[in-house]
């Protein structure tokens, strides 16, 4: 048993499926009692049973709140890409430097070349710091191998990766990132390949993936492409996701509502019909700041999207091209201040709404009696405070399931 | 003596006066030999000549640069305002959280309630903070305090901070940051105040600062009346700063000019005629991205300002109403991502030109032979890899004055 006390405020935030509102309730001075790594009572300090010979766990009178989830990142990767960087700035367009043989494909002969050993060895260090911004729960894409077997050994270093540190990791097959060059001219015959049931079947019979996610652009796919994809992977148990709107209005928010897809990732062109058919089917908007503040290009309008009452989910996108940014604090603030995303809404965003989003509603993203105990301990007093720093980590201590996995080095 | 060894990119950041064209020359493969605290030699590897009993510090090929110097910070403050930016998200604007009792004046009033003990152990952990993320070189302005005794007490913070932590700081005198409530109907008698000769004798005597500043907008000081406050302490031998064109264009660039202003400081609003006046009097403008991204509001043209030669220097403007963000890196990132400012013109204006806004330019923020030496060691192999990773601390050792006074904790 161990107790967290002198929690100066605890954060319970919530989302209201039927109303589509998220809110964040807080308890003042509380404490949280643990069991077998799990949330055994909460409430007000004083309320809470704790037993004589229980652990004592102080967080300094800061704030507590769930663990956070980062539902939509590529933090498996090889190679990194400054020099692209560099030219966007100096004015080159994401085509030019694709004719140049930049963007994409480098990171693709990256991880291509790259062993499972050393995709983990490359990831690990990524997801010891993930922890130490306050992350336990991390979806990660493929999408760089672009063949049968690189895609499926991106997927086995997210396996491997598991047993080597203490954030929940959950797979997603992204065959559909690209269309890998020596496939340029044959288009169908890639797509024959990812949507091949043996493909299919061993990336859900070996647990490699829960989602099947498509990049439904202009530059990637069509919308009967990615429908194709989502339908086929469908079939074998794989969850829809689609990349949708991100760079061209081509419908792909609707197409998501259309094929049940849990998530529509990205946004930035999305336009009012797509709110309307993700607000109808549910569809949880995953919004991507980090990725239009790297880029220096305009932010999905999450105004619109939160208040026609769609879900919201924020997450990093973390990857070399278009988001090297790993911390999902800092991503919250870019919330804040780049698309007027209240701190409550970013609170549910990047806990109860990104739990749904890799559908672990059920055992993430919250404080509850009976759930996994996974806490973030802060050295700021509320919530706010932490988005209203950007760039200062504010993390004190992790907890996953019960166990100190991170304390702060002061 | 100490040698720097093993460093896989040595950055020397130039500015050429003449054309106002920011550089950075590298040497790969390079060694740093110091001595009694100055730069003895340096160059690559095989060059440099290294005494047998030299101490070794091995920077695992990464990349070292100047330590950098943050120009523009209002670090000592009590009190912090994440209430203001919860509101401002909603939409509320400044004018109305002034008239609610927010904005300045909540600072103000804290820091009056604080004694000079208080706003020292406030100002320490930021100070240590900024120092890890290879700050050597810190400017603070006053500006919270409003009276005599108070703006007094702020700068014998400053001076008091100077003997518990190893960055150079910089005294700003910025008495006329606002009008303090209780001059509302007395302006003149405010301005007779700061301009006392008896005031600005004390600041300049002992030491307290050794430059003016005065916050040039509708709201807080016309142009006629910042003439006066900086001509006043000109006289003294304080040397004039101006916060301008930051909300509103009223000229206040151009005064910078007149009044041979060092720097001009924000320029969301400068017009061709006040870059035309700051590149012929040599004024530097100093840009704080960090700002502007805190506030969600327009960025000041930086690209206009480069391209017509006027030297550019980047700091944090580290404050608790507009700009909660002290990391200098993450304000580099920003620079480049929301500004379109090159990784070398960032890196130049961190380090020489921002020497220059403080006037320590034949003794900061460059790498050279008989300097003091500030370095920072980095954990990647190139300064543009910095400025694409935002949100991650690069930094791992902070050399200051030839002794290790930073190490980070893996």
């Amino acid at each position: 048993m161990l107790v967290v006390r002198n929690i100066g405020q605890l954060v319970l935030p919530r989302f209201d499926a039927e109303t589509g509102r998220p809110r964040v309730e807080t308890i003042d001075r509380a404490a949280v009692l643990i069991d077998g790594g799990r949330i055994a009572e909460f409430g007000p300090a004083e309320s809470v049973d704790v037993p004589a010979d229980a652990d004592e766990l102080d967080a300094g009178g800061g704030c507590v709140t769930p663990g956070l989830i980062d539902c939509h990142t590529h933090t498996v990767f090889a190679g990194t890409r400054e020099h692209e960087f560099v030219r966007r700035i100096e004015g080159q367009s994401y085509a030019e430097i694709a004719e140049e043989g930049g963007g994409i494909r480098v990171t693709v002969e990256a991880v291509r070349r790259a062993s499972v050993d050393e995709l983990v060895g490359l990831a690990l260090p990524r997801l010891q710091r993930m922890l130490g911004n306050g992350v336990t729960t991390v979806e990660i894409k493929s999408g760089y191998g672009l063949t049968v077997d690189d895609e499926i050994k991106m997927l086995r270093a997210v396996a491997r990766l598991r047993s080597l540190q203490p954030i929940e990791l959950i797979g997603t097959c992204l065959a559909a990132h690209t269309v890998p060059p020596e496939f340029a001219d044959r288009r169908g015959a890639y797509l024959d390949m990812i949507c091949d049931d043996a493909f299919l079947r061993r990336m859900a019979n070996e647990r490699l993936a829960e989602f099947c996610d498509v990049f439904c652009e202009r530059t990637a796919f069509s919308v009967d492409e990615s429908r194709r994809v989502l339908l086929a992977a469908r079939r074998h148990g794989l969850t829809p996701k689609i990349h949708a709107d991100q760079i061209t209005q081509m419908g792909a928010s609707r197409l998501a509502a259309e094929v049940g897809a849990v998530t529509a990732d990205h946004l930035e062109t999305i336009d009012a019909d797509g709110i309307a058919a993700m607000r109808r089917a549910g569809t949880i908007a995953v919004l991507l700041p980090g990725c239009s503040f790297f880029l220096g290009v305009h932010q999905a309008p999450a105004r619109a999207i939160l208040d026609a009452g769609v879900p919201v989910a924020v997450a990093t996108d973390y990857n070399p091209g278009s988001s090297m940014v790993e911390s999902l604090p800092l991503v919250m603030s870019i919330a804040c201040t780049q698309m007027r995303m209240t701190p409550n809404e970013v609170m549910v965003a990047v806990t109860v709404n990104a739990a749904a989003a890799v559908h672990r509603r059920e055992t993430a993203g919250a404080i509850d009696a009976d759930r996994a105990a996974d806490l973030v301990i802060l050295d700021v007093p509320d919530y706010a405070r932490w988005m209203y720093e950007p760039g200062r980590n504010c993390v004190r201590t992790v907890i996953k399931g019960g166990r100190v996995v991170h304390r702060r080095q002061d």
